[in-house]
């Protein structure tokens, strides 16, 4: 059986912030938009239905709290939630990742999808340390 | 209590196909891609965390079931999909939906999302009713 193991494009686009049950949990290197990133830890896992039944409703809770978590973000950021986006895409990283993008009729791509516009905005090392914080917070 | 009632904006852009335990099946009205979209039939809905936990669940179930119609009417399109993007937006239209629509390299946004991109290709009556036949065969 393969191991699992990040893919290199996500590690070098987002920050890791936790294990939890069944994924990884990372911060979307991005400070246009308070953005978690859910990779269940299965090798080889491409779309949702490649995860048993009891995983995906663990991966339910996991995109709950991580919404609870980007909202937390939007308003350390002063960039206030106004709607999540909750999609897994995985057209140019096969790799089953799930995006919980924290979104306001202010922000630059608004109503469009983030995915592939404009360039990202890199987060400083104490905003990561912050978001970290902000989770270990809300999970205690 | 508000009652449900489908937003005009999803009844414009979409075919009625089934009503499942919790949601309302829908057929994008869109030739370039196979593309199902699920309304939980909840008065106000908006965001996910606004289903209790069962109905979240049972949404999984539907999501899971609408991939497999799009997949049978990829390959009755002769667009067979290799990649699933399953999303819930909601930014133009806040009505809690979730789009599952089934993607190739050969489309006309890959890899980028569809949301906002080009211009639908409308269904002919015949393409829509075929995709009401595959669903009550997957269905049955």
């Amino acid at each position: 059986m393969a191991e699992f193991g990040l893919d290199p494009r996500i590690t070098a686009s987002s920050h890791g912030v936790a294990s939890l049950a069944l994924s990884e949990l990372r911060l979307q290197d991005d400070g246009r938009f308070p953005w978690a990133v859910l990779i269940p830890r299965r090798a080889g896992a491409v779309e949702l239905a490649d995860l048993a039944r009891g995983e995906q409703q663990v991966l339910l809770d996991e995109i709950d709290a991580a919404g609870r978590w980007v909202r937390a973000l939007g308003e350390a950021w002063a960039l206030p939630v106004e709607k999540l986006n909750i999609a897994n895409l995985g057209n140019v990283t096969p790799q089953l990742h799930w995006h919980v993008v924290g979104r306001r009729s202010a922000d630059p791509c608004w109503p469009g999808p983030v995915w592939g516009q404009g360039t990202a905005d890199p987060l400083s090392p104490a905003q990561v340390e912050a978001a970290r914080g902000a989770w270990a917070t809300l999970a205690r």
